[in-house]
């Protein structure tokens, strides 16, 4: 019998819930250890499993053959990736697409160093979708490719609103146009700027005694997150958040309309409609722990993206079996 | 400046031709040579091109960086495969998908001995469709899978009629049925036969004094190609078939539809909708070549499938900039 995949998950909200309910449903892989910088005794996970703090993750290095970071983009990894790159395999979701190559290269040299794997902005953008738009690229190099989100809540994009000093809680929705969406259907390869494609809206529960224009201001401002968009913001109680915004809801589309010949339209179209975000963003993670651990075994040390992964290495089906089941 | 990646084209049909096209369309690739088992001479190339007869390619051998094998999978490929896998780095649309197994290891041996990569069954379906299979499985391990086609007439089919005895002339359409599609999109998940979820519909010219119920028989019949559907035969004039059956149009979509907790129900979404199928095969198979030739760089040899290409090496971009571009 083979060895189950050793997994840690490093951070438990709703990323690391999902992981560990994505694990569950992976037979080849085994939990073995939620770590947290609260006090592991309090956490109150979906099941049981061994609860650990952060800081005894580097006594645990021996026992753990992927580590997947369920922290956020904006503090969380840039601090943990390349501090556990130099320890463990390691699985992310860094989603602040502008500060990708930076991060990269942060993971790059601890991980290459130790000889451990490091798959980076895994999930669906970046992730699938990132995918789909070379795949389109490549396949229809004279075309043009769109993205849209929507309409969903942003996980990265709530986190960012929930760190602003004077919120107590928030969520945002992306929105995509529809107008914008038909024209790119009907093969018009319009230009369309970040702001025609899509509107954000928060719903934001202020702290007590917060500046709700100041928190307006640093919101709508927000570099890389808000500012090139027209967003707007409600402020609302805490019972009405609890009652209408708990659900998380994404999805969205990757289209490559392009020409094989001048006679020749085709249009490629990846989409998404995803009940939770966060635990699809968690079971994406998940089958690529499964590839982080193979290309380790196989001697591809360093920092890796879904680009560098040959999508094989994610089923837990032989090639062969592959070749003959699903090719 | 890089040199480009030096293509050959073995075989001059519809596929050939969407070749010639798709390379015009990739600057960093330049096509060398057409080879062809007619007179050379006699060939009408959609522009102008080195013309062979398909005997010289083992003296090109040295000037061809990546061959694409553009003939049929029921008679060309399994010949030339194997033979062609000894001398170059080939890429294939081998399409008929119960035989994909032994066709594999007829093409691995020979190119591994030559230390030469053949990416086999390239394409939509095998291919594209093949690649979203196996990213449905493994992302969604609880869900069912679904791929549906067309309406599109399917090239693999109409082959197969054409080669069918007392057959002048013919093209095959596939069907989906939409009462199949929309209980899958509303993720019932229901177990559907091959026979409920599409027809195959048949327009055939027969050859002056053939048998037209010999020929029904033979195409309803079809081993793998027709015996497992509803499939009609309507048997057309020449001029019929010119005016009315000269577009390729085809396209499908792949879906999986699955939970990742109870609660929580995902749908993920591969559609195509192509205007000519052989040109937009043709554009797969060159971006695989591209693949291919970077596999054999590295030392990868022996026969491969997309489901062994990692992404980026499709694209004629670096790895930094894709990190940087479309991540």
């Amino acid at each position: 019998m083979t060895s189950k995949i050793r997994i840690g998950i490093a951070g438990y909200g709703n990323l690391g819930r999902g992981v560990q309910s994505a694990i569950a449903k992976n037979p080849d892989m085994e939990l073995v250890g939620v770590y947290t910088r609260r006090d592991p005794g309090t956490l109150d996970l979906a099941q049981p499993a061994p609860r650990f703090a952060m800081d005894e993750l580097e006594q645990h290095a021996g026992g753990i053959d992927v580590l997947i970071l369920c922290g956020g983009s904006r503090s969380d990894l840039p601090e943990q990736g390349p501090k556990f790159a130099a320890l463990f395999n390691t699985v992310d979701s860094f989603d602040t697409h502008a500060r990708i190559p930076e991060y990269f290269q942060s993971v790059d040299a601890p991980a290459k160093a130790a000889g451990k794997t490091a798959l980076i902005s895994v999930g669906w953008d970046p992730g699938m979708f990132s995918i789909n738009r070379v795949f389109g690229e490549a396949l229809l190099p004279d075309g043009q490719t769109y993205t849209f989100w929507g309409r969903g809540l942003s996980q990265g994009h709530s986190d960012a609103i929930r760190r602003v000093p004077g919120v107590a809680a928030g969520v945002q929705y992306t929105i995509p146009s529809q107008e914008a969406i038909d024209r790119v259907r009907a093969g018009q390869r319009p230009s369309l700027s970040t702001r025609e494609k899509h509107q954000r809206e928060c719903f934001v529960v202020l702290e007590d005694g917060a500046d709700a224009q100041a928190v307006r201001e640093a919101i709508v401002g927000m570099e890389h997150y808000f500012d090139q968009y027209d967003t707007t913001v409600e402020f609302i109680d805490e019972q009405t958040l609890a009652a209408e915004h708990s659900n998380m809801p994404h999805g969205g589309f990757v289209i490559r309309s392009g020409n094989t010949s001048d006679e020749q339209k085709q249009v490629i179209e990846y989409s998404l409609a995803l009940g939770s975000n966060p635990e699809f963003t968690s079971s994406v993670l998940v089958a690529y722990a499964r590839a982080a651990y193979r290309m380790n075994q196989s001697g591809i040390t360093g920092a890796q993206t879904v680009y560098d992964v040959a999508p094989g290495l994610l089923s837990p089906k032989s090639p062969a079996q592959l070749r003959a089941e699903l090719l």
